[in-house]
Parts: structure tokens; C-alpha cells; sequence
């Protein structure tokens, strides 16, 4: 029997998720629809992410975290476009293992993330599903009228930038799946990473000042770089040494034997949610300036050129690329 | 194996739904958001439902119509409320069943009814599940300032209508399982409604001159003017014997012989996607005249008391109705 009567639908809504509801624009969850009034000078940035368990998260993490997760890489595509959020709808499929505590866990990651990233819950819909549990959020957020930075915008001699460290979703993964062989602290950091992301939503107004050009981080950078690159219609190069790493992937990059198979792993692994993005070389001082002021890592990874496609190159010598993009299967 | 391959995901994107995009906002859905400009005197309505197999829809209906049935459930929100419709985001969870051709049948689905309905594919997100398949739209509508019609405005004196027919969606299903015995044109006209009900879109406008309250009945007729009741503050009155019944309802009920508990059925069953309305008596006339314009059903089924709850009568005499609203299991 399912530890959440068919009538719980209702009470998940009124219980649970109506106290997370924005103020005014949500009505309550009482009303089927969210109303947005317009905001003058400013488009409406919209954006829409699924998580499938099994496929997006696992079935042993928590279900708060799976909600920040939800909610987290929903945030990173608006940060990447130099967006500003506000509300979210929800669509919750629940499979039996989400029973009420479940439930009641989901929502209490929601409601950290609401206070964290400034945002609140405008509506959406709870049903329950003999599969697998997913879900989906429809992000909403505001940019300055035609203001929104695009993946197009690239051009020969801009630089390419990356914010935080690369390839510690993938290796987190791993970890969740105790298929890593490192200090306890570590394979936490590397757990915490892949469950619950840091979406880069402080640095979106640099962004929005200073790129040419701009996407999170989802796929695999490499693969990520390439749809940046074939948008623009231009060449990117980029340095395969001037990863950024953090110290659980150093740590873990230390006991590989091929470095540049090591690096080239961490670079198509996906689930990173940090920004790529080019800009004019001189823009750099600010963007560091920027960064700093918010503690963010910022790295310099490589470099715009005229031609097409990816060029992956370590230590002066070209790379082959053979998996540019990691496809959730 | 699957019939499609992991990496098809990026295929789907490119080569069946980037065509269903609107033509400025979608971005061509390549930039990971969709961008909306204000309009000037309207609010943003939005609405999100999702559909799951075998909880929603069967294993057996065809992937157009579900396309169709889940666009079509989320328009029927926004006609209640009065709005106009004009783009949509969109989640797919893709089951093994789902191959190329069903994707293609299914984007074929949402390619009719975006010229039948005037909207456009605005972004989303496709995903692979080891589950059944489900799917979600965000659907997104205009209404004129401050003008959306909510559940609450009904008021003691007030008439209670419903557009359409009751009970189809009900009936639909047990036919599509077959489980009914009716002439098999009559049961092809059930199933047909339940996989593809009609949203009122082209009434809205009515319901925006004319209602005082408005919802659209998803759950069940009676429970959902319960919604409207209690959102209200008021009791509502209906008359059972003044359910506007189809053609192949009706044959339906011709063959029952406690016609209390048939029409109960009828009226409780969900899945009608109608608009249940309250409107004061002087709008009665003009709301008439636009339904005949429209040549659709508009039937008075009850009227709005003081108090609270709905009493349901038959005949002159109260009818106890001991399962109000239908929820999906």
C-alpha cells in the first residue's frame, strides 16, 4: 500500500505547498493559474528542467536535496543569461517511495532554496506515478528589455571563461555510487556537490555587463563550448591544463596515470552548472574584479577563434575529443 | 534496446520540436530559455499540469492525442479564467515506448493543435525514463490587467452554468478500457472526448464579461464547484436532473436503472474539461447569445445560496453524494 492515500494530492497542495507560494502571484495555489503582472522595461526569462530518478538523480538521495537540485539547475540557466528570478511552477511526480515524510522533506529543500535564491513557488501540479519519481520546474525570472546575454554572441579574439571548478558533478556521481577511491571528506564534498549544486545567480549581472556570450555548464564543458561556438558561428580553443579543479578532484586527478585522459573526463562529464561564457579581452579586469567581490572562481580557459568547432589542446599539443557531449541515457 | 538512442535526445530537439517554436520568443529552443516581452495593460496568466501514463492517460492511446489531451487540459485552465493563450513550455519523460515514431506522432499531435489554438512551443525539456511516460506543459496566456475571473466572485442569487456536456470523460474511459456495451459509434465518440476533450477557449471571453467565478471541471463537476463554493464563501444548489448530457451519454444512461446514481456518476467522474460558472441573473441573456454564436451548449444547472457546501437535489429531493471530487489514483 502507498504510504500516501490518492486523496493527499490535495492535502500535499494545501498543506505542504501552499506555504511556499508567492504572496500575491500565486494565489494561494488556489486557482489553477499563477498572474504575473508585466514589468515595464523588462522581458520575461523562462526556462524549464526535468529530473527523472535513475537517470537525472539517484534513488538513495535524499529528496530535499533532489528538490534543491531541481530548483538549483533550473537557477543556473537563468544566472547564465544574466536573468533575474523570481518564481517557479512545479510539476511533482510522485512515485511510492514519496510518502508524506518524503513529501514533507522534498518541500523543506524547496523552502531553504526560496530564502537562499530569492524566488517563490507560482503553482504547477501533484500527481502520483506507478514509475520512477520525476519532476520539472518552469523557472521564471527578469532581464532589461532585449538586454538577455545568448549563446551568439562570440566573436574571434574574445576569451573564454569558466566560473567555479569543472567536472566534480561527474565525479560525484561516482561517488554516490561508491565507485571512488578517496578520503571520506572528499567523496563528501564530492556527494554534496552532485546532490545540491551551486548555481552561479550572484555573478548573473556581470554577465549581463560584461560577455559576449554565455550557457551553463550542463552536458560536459567541452560539449557545452561547442554549442557556444557553432551559435556564434566561430572556432573556441581551449587549454585542457587550466581546468579548475577543486581540491577533491585534484585529489582524485592525482592517482590518475593518463592526465590528459584524467582531464579530458572531467571536461565532457556534465552536471557541473557552472557559466561558460566568452568576452572581450577587455572586459577581463572587471570580471576578476567581479568574481572576487563574491569569492567566485573565475578561470581563463582558452580563447575565440575564427573557424568552427572545439579545439582541445594540453600542453601545447592537440587533444582528441572523441565524446564531446555526456547525454543522459 | 530502445528504439532511440541516448544521443536522440538533441535530435528530437532539432528536428521535431524546434519547427513547433514560436518564431521570435522560442530562441529557436537553442538557448536554453524562452524570452517574453511585456505587454503593456496585461498580466502574464500561467498554468502547469502533467499528464502520466497509466495514471492520466492509457498505454494504448496513441501519442498524438496525448499530445493533444495534455495541451488541451492546460488550455481548458486558461479559458476558465478568462485568458488567451499563446505559448507553452514543455517537459517530455519519454518511456521505452517512445521511439522516433511515436515522438513524431506525438510532436504531429501538438503541431495540429497549436494552429487550432494559436500557440507556440516556447522551450522545455526532453528526457528519458525507465518509468511510464509523462509528460508536462507550462502553458502561458495574456488577460487585461487586473481582469482575470477567479474563484471567488460568486454571490448568493448568482446562476450556476456549465458549457458542454457532463460525464464524457468518465464515460470515455471505461470505454477505452472497454467496459461499457453501447453501439460502437457511440462508444468511438467517448473514447474520442476522453483522449481529446475540447477546451472552451473560444467562450473566454464570455467568461471574462459575464462570470462572477469560473473553474474548469477537471476532478469532477461537483467537486470542483465545491472549489468554487468554499473559495466563494457561499453554498451552491444544482439540480441533477439538468445535466447536460451527449448523445452517447445519454444512451448510456438510457440503459441504467437507479438514474440518481447514474447521473451522480456522471457529475462526479472528472475529466470533463467544461467551465463551471457562476453569473449574476442579468448576464444570463447575453452569456446565451455568444453560446449560440458559438454553437455550444450552455446549460443553468443550479443557483448560489448563503452557506456553504454543495446540495445537490434530483426531483425536488436532496441527494447524498458521498465521493465529491475524483482524484487521479
Amino acid at each position: 500500500m502507498p504510504a500516501v492515500d490518492v486523496a493527499d494530492e490535495f492535502e500535499t497542495i494545501r498543506r505542504l505547498l501552499a506555504p511556499l507560494a508567492h504572496p500575491e502571484w500565486g494565489r494561494g495555489l488556489a486557482d489553477d493559474v499563477a498572474l504575473i503582472p508585466s514589468r515595464k522595461g523588462h522581458d520575461l526569462v523562462v526556462t524549464k528542467d526535468a529530473l527523472v530518478e535513475g537517470v537525472h538523480f539517484l534513488a538513495t538521495d535524499p529528496l530535499d536535496t533532489v528538490a534543491q537540485k531541481l530548483l538549483r539547475v533550473n537557477l543556473s540557466d537563468l544566472a547564465a543569461k544574466g536573468a533575474e528570478p523570481f518564481g517557479y511552477l512545479l510539476a511533482c511526480h510522485w512515485s511510492e517511495r514519496c510518502g508524506w515524510p518524503e513529501r514533507k522533506a522534498f518541500v523543506e529543500g524547496l523552502a531553504r532554496d526560496q530564502v537562499e535564491f530569492g524566488v517563490a513557488l507560482l503553482g504547477g501540479d501533484t500527481v502520483s506515478t506507478p514509475g520512477p519519481a520525476s519532476f520539472s520546474i518552469t523557472l521564471m525570472g527578469w532581464a532589461a528589455k532585449g538586454r538577455i546575454v545568448g549563446r551568439a554572441g562570440a566573436q574571434p579574439g574574445d576569451l573564454v571563461f569558466v566560473t567555479g571548478t569543472v567536472g566534480e558533478g561527474w565525479l560525484g556521481l561516482r561517488a554516490a555510487r561508491e565507485l571512488l577511491h578517496l578520503e571520506p571528506a572528499r567523496l563528501a564534498a564530492l556527494v554534496e556537490h552532485y546532490r545540491r549544486p551551486l548555481p552561479r545567480t550572484a555573478f548573473a549581472t556581470a554577465i549581463l555587463e560584461h560577455a559576449s556570450a554565455a550557457l551553463d555548464v550542463s552536458d560536459g564543458l567541452i560539449g557545452d563550448l561547442g554549442h557556444l561556438a557553432r551559435a556564434s558561428g566561430v572556432g573556441l580553443e581551449m587549454q585542457l591544463e587550466s581546468l579548475p579543479l577543486s581540491l577533491a578532484a585534484q585529489a582524485w586527478f592525482d592517482g590518475r596515470a593518463d592526465a590528459v585522459q584524467a582531464l579530458s573526463q572531467l571536461a565532457t562529464g556534465g552536471d557541473d552548472y557552472e557559466i561558460a561564457f566568452t568576452a572581450r579581452p577587455g572586459h577581463e579586469s572587471a570580471l576578476r574584479r567581479e568574481a572576487e567581490r563574491l569569492h567566485l572562481r573565475l578561470t581563463r580557459i582558452g580563447e575565440v577563434k575564427a573557424g568552427e568547432g572545439v579545439r582541445v589542446r594540453y600542453r601545447g599539443e592537440d587533444v582528441p575529443i572523441s565524446r564531446p557531449g555526456w547525454v543522459h541515457s
